[in-house]
Order: structure tokens, then sequence, then C-alpha cells
């Protein structure tokens, strides 16, 4: 950590702050400078906030060097980590996935016809939300219990693993029991508390990128559920808020290299919030698998003009099938498999 | 709501919609164009989402006209809210308020010692975090339910309301119990279940913004409380995301005329959260109450520089009390009082 | 055209709006809500500016229908444009195009030693910057005229078309006379003098996106152009500015369909500048191609480390051949030629 | 300036590396970590780019830690500048200076007109746009050189110095011979050839804010003005683009403490653009002036509703007489006179 002093700092500052940081066991260098000190830190500032450091009146700027997260750090986990959802490997060159479903469970019979459907185009897990995120009150809010009841029975009917969103923590043994991916949504990528009941779970996590997190402060929630006892996050990128609305989001396709550079864990992507338009899901689709993604979550309906939610921005079955049938070729060639 | 129609929309799809409106007991009008067709509906159409009707395909836009809350809404409530405060009123021309206190409560000594002080500066409520939502999970989380009990004490000592962040709804019963003014975090506005929560007690609620919520999204969240019960809401503004990254966040001061003008709810300024920098505080501080804010929000802390959290935006108490007094002076000449 | 008008509207000032509208030759079309009531404009509205309308007390709110740009528009002009840029077509299915060569020309033997390394690695065209739009006035400002004659050079041993960035009209007439493609910088997009410039001459236009442009700014931009008499526009997408720093900017993937679907251009992407860094150029580079892009211009040097600007974001010839191979395989999965 | 060397960086490269810092007068100190090593530049380090060096594979990061602008900088120039216009003095707690006038000049009757009114009301200089920067090539583009001269006949009417938008390097000598304050607009921000341009001439310069420039951006762009020989530079903040749309921009009043504290230079605020809406501009000028803003750019129209240009976020004179009548009483609170 590099921390740069005010010329002007009494020497009986920085002498203060010098001790300070050494008996928190690190080792401090000084640089003098024309117009500023620096300080640099040597060992684990991991526990350093930089906006603490920042409140002593004469420390100008704190820059950190060493990312502040370490269960999620390739630097100290080198090789990649491949997570299990139900049987399906997700990471690591494995197999790009498949995630397909409706936005809403709108009853047993639909989301084991849809889950019929997008089984047979191709998908290799069924996604449908029993609790549901809505902007407004009056919107509809989600089936529920009865909801997730639905999408086990679909799970039984096609052999698929079930994704679903968690909303608050007091369902957590619920979704530990029934869900075999728990999603984190865009909303809720800062509930500290939900991100902790979800490292004592024993299901691997999704967890959607928050609309105007950067890469770090979700990578940090990544290390929120890791350090809380789960090993098996998979990120997925969905779109960040920007000043264009002509599309929902903005999807962020740079941050698929980054993710695996920085860290070892999975990343997939999430066409349909990204864009908010069925028109553009595919091309987005395709570019996602071009950059390395390994997999995708694509919100599909039979009859995407009455869904219940989201209908603007599902796939009909015959689309996504396509979507898939191209995705197989792109796959192919950036070798991988589909 | 207005909705525009492809032109080469077939005639059965046209009417098949038309017919799905007026089912809702909405009324139809429609206009047609050179290279669209647009329905107008005349009705109530809060629970209709722009968002399912684009799903049909042959629709091409959707905007709305009336705005989707009703409760938050001035045209149905025209004369201003004014929410009560153990006993301080907040909103309408009433004073202004000025809450004053530190990041996180550090103990019971700290929380009254610091309490008494921002009381003798001309502060009218104290404002403490016991549960704390940080980024990294190696950062202080919080004391807790022993800082909730610590804030009591020193509200005892100086008989000023406390207010205090309210992060998970299973501490719902003890923020009803011991806390004046329940607050709910930037991160969690979109926390819907926390927010059906706070639907549900008897104390005000103050409600921040998003980091990248639009200004209908955060009315939305005020409508979600107020949609399960409790009319007393207070909006407080702390900054949103942006580009710029010398500051913390970047102040939207337009926001007070804007909320005032859509809404009956009083609305108060988060200085410290908008800017990051103690330094800034002062000025933005005015400017909000120049705008017409009903109130700030301020943190304070004697040793910043030693503070467990977010020193670096926290006045001194010296600092505190000048920027009161500045405030009061700019307050009458907008013809308030503080 | 859709106007809101407030209830309270006297039928005086509604009168005369309608009037107002009849007159400039349009069909008005009344709609009476419950709290509001609108008018639907029916006829060419191009010339009307939602924000003047506006300026009328008694209207809510203004939405336009139809888009505000025609020659762009494929609406109008329903096939696809190709440029012709020295020989080499874009857009339209035609093969898709590689763009390579440095930031900055440093000398005659530098780019043409670069020029030869691009050519080989298969790229189609050369570009270079001779006029650089810099941040700093200390930063090095670019070689002028003397870095359009070695451009000149580097196309008269390669036969490769070149592209330079023009950043002021007067030398216009300069690059009329040697340059193929002539860029305007995201800088310069809404600068509408240098716009109206680039009409009146004979060579395709490169029309960077703004950095903080909407999609309908930047197609108002290239409507300038056309409407000044040059129809041969090439859209480029290099990335917007949000709130995600890690990445010079965040690229916009999506605008790829979209503007396939609004225009009858043809749009590339640039990932030197949408990421900033070369380790995820080949990266976002084929997700660029996947989404169905007509080309790239990619920043390449062969010696980043002492290149005079943007190094950071420069491919050494090896790693740029590299890229051109695999996006060879993209290509054809997507049914291109590349 | 801090560089952060990878640990793995052959020594070879580092001692390379080393060499051409000292090589360019520089001292460097270097902090072995435990994961990086780290560099300290000592030294005027304004001609090196963070990106040039970043360009070398084996640096992980560079922050910079003095400013990047030497000219504007308050470090080397403590004192505050007074900018002079045509008699007026700007900045360093002289008077607030109010600058009110049409968006466009529509005739030399219609601007001698509204000269007249806002002189009434309590203006001290005249704003007007003769050269638009209009989004759509079929919006009105200003009288050019006509509007220039209708201006001058209003200064001689009212004795008010004039401010007009110059929007190419082409009229530089047209604006020096007949505008006292010459305003760079927001979209030709970095158009750097007009900014030397700018550099050239005797008269103030007005330097509005680019729509997604950093602070850090804008102080440069000052600083290309002043280091082409004009020292005369006036900041001017009118909201940047952000997710927000409700208002055309978002103002960010934080600015006016931070350029205070970084450059010597005056700042003022338009909050015309920076909302978009004429009922907001009061709530955000009176805010700016409690802010410290060393004035206000009005746009004032007495017929918004017929105006040619942004007449949506025209004041009429009732109103801005209002509006001075109060920031009046603000500035008197702030300590300033107005």
């Amino acid at each position: 950590m590099i921390i740069t002093l005010k010329k002007e700092a009494p020497q009986k500052e920085v002498d203060k702050l010098h001790q300070y940081f050494t008996d928190k066991g690190l080792n401090v260098n000084m640089i003098q400078g024309e117009n500023y000190n620096v300080f640099g830190l040597v060992g684990d500032t991991s526990h350093l906030s930089e906006r603490d450091i920042l409140a002593n009146e004469w420390v100008e700027n704190v820059q950190r060097v060493a990312a502040p997260y370490k269960l999620a750090n390739r630097m100290f986990h080198p090789e990649d980590t491949i997570v299990d959802v139900g049987g399906i490997k997700v990471g690591a060159g494995q197999k790009v996935v498949i995630i397909g479903g409706p936005c809403s469970v709108e009853g047993e019979e639909q989301i084991c016809r849809i889950a019929q459907e997008v089984k047979e185009c191709g998908a290799d897990m069924l996604r449908g939300g029993a609790y549901k995120p809505r902007t407004s009150p009056y919107s509809f809010q989600g089936l529920g219990y009865e909801g997730i009841l639905d999408m086990v029975e679909a799970r039984k009917q096609t052999k698929m693993p079930i994704v679903s969103e968690l909303m608050s923590a007091d369902k957590i043994d619920e979704f530990e029991e029934n869900v075999d991916l728990v999603q984190i949504g865009a909303r809720n990528m800062q509930n500290f508390d939900l991100l902790k009941a979800c490292g004592h779970i024993s299901k691997p996590i999704l967890l959607k990128r928050g609309m105007s997190a950067t890469i770090e402060d979700w990578i940090m929630s990544a290390e929120y559920i890791m350090a809380s006892g789960n090993p098996n996050v998979i990120f997925c990128e969905r779109g960040i808020r920007t000043f264009e609305t002509y599309t929902r989001n903005t999807l962020d396709l740079a941050v698929v290299p980054i993710i695996k550079e920085k860290t070892h864990l999975p990343i997939i992507i999430d066409p349909s919030h990204a864009t908010g338009d069925y028109k553009l899901v595919e091309a987005v689709s395709l570019a996602a698998i071009a950059a390395g993604a390994d997999g995708l979550i694509v919100e599909v309906h039979d009859h995407p003009a009455s869904a219940w939610s989201d209908g603007a921005q599902s796939l009909k079955p015959d689309r996504f099938q396509q979507l898939i049938e191209k995705a197989r070729l792109v796959a192919k060639a950036v070798g991988r498999e589909l």
C-alpha cells in the first residue's frame, strides 16, 4: 500500500503514522519527494481500509498495490476452480454450459413444459424465478415456495439441475434443500447478510454483478461468500447501468478475461438482462462465448407476450435452439465445446 | 400509457392487443401515423409493466404518461407530509433538521460522548451505525445489538432521537423497539423483502437512494414501504455513482425540487457519503439547504483518524458546529429555520 | 410524436398549440386521459425538437415515435450500404476488414516497417495518427503533415489503404488528397463544423462514438455528414465512459446489432481504446466479430514499451497475427469471411 | 509517480527501467514488497504519461502523486486569479456575477430587448449564441456573424459585456474583436486545436466542462489554453452525463470547492443546461451560490415557448428577477455580494 503524505505534515505526525503501521506488523519504507512524501507499506494490508487511512488529515492519497481479496485471488490459487452444479462442471475450459428457462415460474405445468422445451433445444440447466425482485409493489412478486416446488418437479422430469434466485436469508434452508445453483441477484450483490448466509450452505452460488458494482466490488462480494465458508462461486455478468438507455443495461464483456486473470472462478453471461431485448440476445450471446465465457443464462418462454414478467427479453424456443446451434460453432472456433 | 405499434402489425394482432387492454378496463384510443400506429390507453395503468407490453413483437415502444406510483404521488396527495421522528417534525417547511454522529458506534462511552458533543453543536438527532455494510468481509462489521443498546443509552442521556441502519429483516423488531428513525442504506434500496418488512412497523423510515437508482426507482421503493402500510418515509440523497471518481459519489441536488414536485414526502441530504471527503462537506451542505432540503445527516467524529470507519468523511465537532452556524444563515436566506 | 399536456391547461392554450402543429402541416389527434391529455402528431416531425416543445409550460412530456434521422435510417433505405475504402469493401456481409497500425506515426521508417508487419499478419488497411488528440499539452502532439506523408509512403510500399484522424476542418483538403479513410475521433464526434466539412469531401468517414454519446447522438452525427453530402460513413464503437475504471472505457457490443437494425451503414470495433490494455484486446476482438461487426481497428506496435503513445494497448505483431488467425475462425463460425 | 512492478520482472528489465527514469533526471527509490516491487519517482514527472509507462509488460500499475497540470495548479500559484471580463471582475471573493440572456440570438431587436430586460433584473453580462452546436443537422444552426453583430449592438445599448460560444478556430479573430468572454462549449472541451487557438487571444475564456470529462480532464483543458499563452480561464460546470435521465444532465456541485482547492481560477455554474428544466433552475442556482460559485450563467427568454432553441430551460424575466433577489440573500449568507 502506498500512502502519500502532505509535505507540510509535522514530523511528529509522520512518526506517529509510521509507528501505527509498524505496530500492525508492516514494514514501512519512506520516499521523500519534492511536494509530497510517500510511505510504502510491505506486508499483509488486506485488513487496512484505504478510506480509514485517508481520515488522517496529513494524508493526501492512498493507493492499494495488492488486491484486497485473498480467497478469490488467482495469485494465491493459480489453478482454475471448477464448480460442480448437480453433476455439471462449470469453468476451467469445461463444456460451455447453457442455462435456459422463463423469468418467472408461472405454475407446474408451465415450468415443466418449458423445461422440456429448453432441454430439447440443448440446455444443460433450467432457470426459473420463484421469488421475484420487482421494481413495483404492484407487479407480480413470484409464486414463492410453490414455485420452488414446481422447479423441483421440472428437475425430476428433465434431470436438469435448477437455478433460482434467493432474495432473503430466511429462505436459505429452503434453497439449500431444493435448488442446485442459488442465484444472488444484481440488487442484492451487496446485501452482505445474504452473502454471509450463502457462505454457510453446501450449494454453489451464482453471483450476479450489481448494476453499479465495479469489478473489485463484485470480487469482494464473492470473497464474502468464500470467507464465510463456501468456495463455490460462479460470477454472472448481466450488464451495468450507464447513460445509454436504448438497452436495459450495458453488457461489459471485458470482464470475462479480467475475472479469469484476477480470480480462479468461472464466469457466465446473462444476455437477457444485459440487453432487455430478445432481438439482441443472440448477437451478444455469441460475443460472450467468443470472449471466453464459461456459460450463458438465457430467458426462454414459449409465449413471451403473455409471460408474467420480462417477456420483452425472452426468446421463443425456436430462437433459443438457433442460438445454441450458432453458439456451438463459435465455441468450437475458440477451442471450447458446447 | 402510449403504445407504438409497428405499421406492419397484422390487423388480427392489433385487434387482439386492443381487446387485451379493453378487458383490463382501459379505454383505447388509436392514432394512425405514417410509419407507426399508436394506442393511447386511458384509465389506471399502474399495474401494467412497460416491459411486459414490449414483449409483444408488434410493439415498437411503450411510454408511460402517468407515474407508476400512487401513494407517494403528489398528484393524489397535494399537501406535504410531515414525518414525526421522536417528536421532531421533518418536512413541509418545518425547521431544517440536523442529524449528526459517527459512522459506527464504537462503544457506549464513545457514542455518549459524541452524542453530547453533536448536541452542543446544535444537532437535533443522533446517527450511529451498529450493523455496518462493509465492502470487505475483513473490515469491522459493527457492534450489532450491543451498538443499538449503546445508542439507546446515548438517547437517554441527550434526549435526541436516534437513527441507525437496518440491514436485515430479521432485526426488524429490535429496530422497531429501539430506534426512532430506521435507515435503509443505499445498497439495500431494492432489497424488496426488507422494504416490505419496513412497511409493517410503526417507526418512520429513512430511505437512502441507491448508487445507481433513478429517481423513479427510488420513489417506487418508497411506494413499497407505503403500500405495505407505513406512510412515514423520508428520502435521503447520498450521491450516485458516475464516471467521476475524485469524489466518492456525485451528489445530485436537483432531486430536492424534483422529489418535492413529484411526491409529498420530505427529503434530506447526506453530504458525507456524497463526497467522501470532510473538506467538501460544508460546501455541499450549504448547497443542499439552499436547494430546499429538509435536513442533513452528517458524519461527526472527535478523532476521525482513529474512527473505526469512514473517518475520511467525518467532521470534527468544531467544524460541525461551524457548518451549523453557516447553515443557519443559509436556511434563513431561503426562508427556513434551523 | 406524442405530446402529453397537463390536465389543467387552459383550452385557449391547447387550441393555440393545436393550431401551431396544424400550421406545420401535421395532423393532430387528441386523446383525453384522466390526469393528462395527449396529442398524437402524424406527419414528418424530424424538424421538431422535443426540447423546444417542452418549453411550453402546459406540456408535461414529449416522446418521439419516429427516429429524428432520415438519411441514415434503415426504414427509408432498407438495403445495406457498402462503403468502398481504396478498393476494399466494408459492410453488408463483405469480408470482415482488419485495420492495424501504431497509435502514432513516429517517422517514415517506423510506419513503413510496421505497415509491412501488419500486412504480413493479414491486415487489410493501415492506421496511424499524425494529428493526435492528447489530454495533456505537454504530451507528444503528432508529426502533423509530415506524418501524413509518411503514411502515404507506407501505402505506396504496401498497397494498403490508410486511415488517419482529422482534428480540424482546416486540414480537410490535406486529408481528402492523401488519406483513404478519414477518422473523426471520439472527442470530436459532436464537433459539428468538422462533421459538416466531412460532408463535402469524396473520401469515406470513420465516425468514432463519443465517450458519452448515446446511440441516437451518434447516428445524428452520421446524419450531419450525410446531410452535408457524403453518404459514406462507417461507425466505430470504441467504448463509452462509465463508472468502471479498471478498463479505459466500457465496450458496448450491443450496438453492433442495433446499428444494423436502425441504419444501413457498416460498423467496426476498436478493441484497443475500448479496453486500454493489450491483454484484453484479443478477447473483445473475437467477441466483436461474433456479434457481427464488419471489421476491427487495432493498435499494433513492434516495441510498445517505447511507443510514443498508447503503448499499453498496442499488440506486438506476433499477438496481432494470432488474433487474426483466431478471428478468422470466429468469422467463419458466424458465416463471414476474414 | 509510483510504479508497481510485477515480482517476476527479470532484474535486467528492472534495471533498464531504472536507467530510463534516471536518464530523464528523476530520482528513483525502490521498495521491495511481497508480491510486487515499487518504484517511487522523485522530480518533475509532468511530461511522463501513465499510459506510456503501463506499456511496459513488467509494470502492473502506475499512480501519479503530483497533479499533471502546472499553470492551473494552486500549489504553484497560491493566490486566487481574478479574471477581468470587460471591466467586471470574476473570482477571488469578488461580487458574484450573473450572466443572463437567450440560448440563441434571434435577431437584433430580440437580443437588444432581452438584454435590456436582463439588465433591469440585475444581470452583469449578456449571453447569446450566434453559432449553435445542435444535435440535429435539421435544427436551427444560429445566425452566425450577424448574431455576433447583434450582440455587439446589445452591448452598446446596455453597456454589459457579452458572452458567446466559439465553435471553430477559423472564427477566432471575429470573436477576439467582438466578444468579451469567449465560451468553449461542453462538446468542444477536448477540441484541442480550438483550445490552442484560444491560448493566442487577449480575451478571457469560459471553459465549460465536457459531458463526460473528469475534473482532471477539465483542468488539463484549461492547462492547454494557459500553456498556449492565455492565463484568463473561467471554469463553468454545466452538469455531467449519468444514468439519470429525468434531468438533462447531473449537476456536480462538489466541483466548486474542488476547483478552488486544486486551482486558482474562478468557477461559475450553468443551472440551465445542468437541469434542462426551467422549474429546477432556481433551486440549483441558489445551491451553487451557497457552495461558493463565483457566478451563474442563466438562460432567459421573454417567450420561452417560441424561443428558437432551449426554451424548456429558459426563465422568463420575472422568474429571473426573483432568482436574483433570492440569490442575493444566499450570497450574503455565505459572505459574498451579488
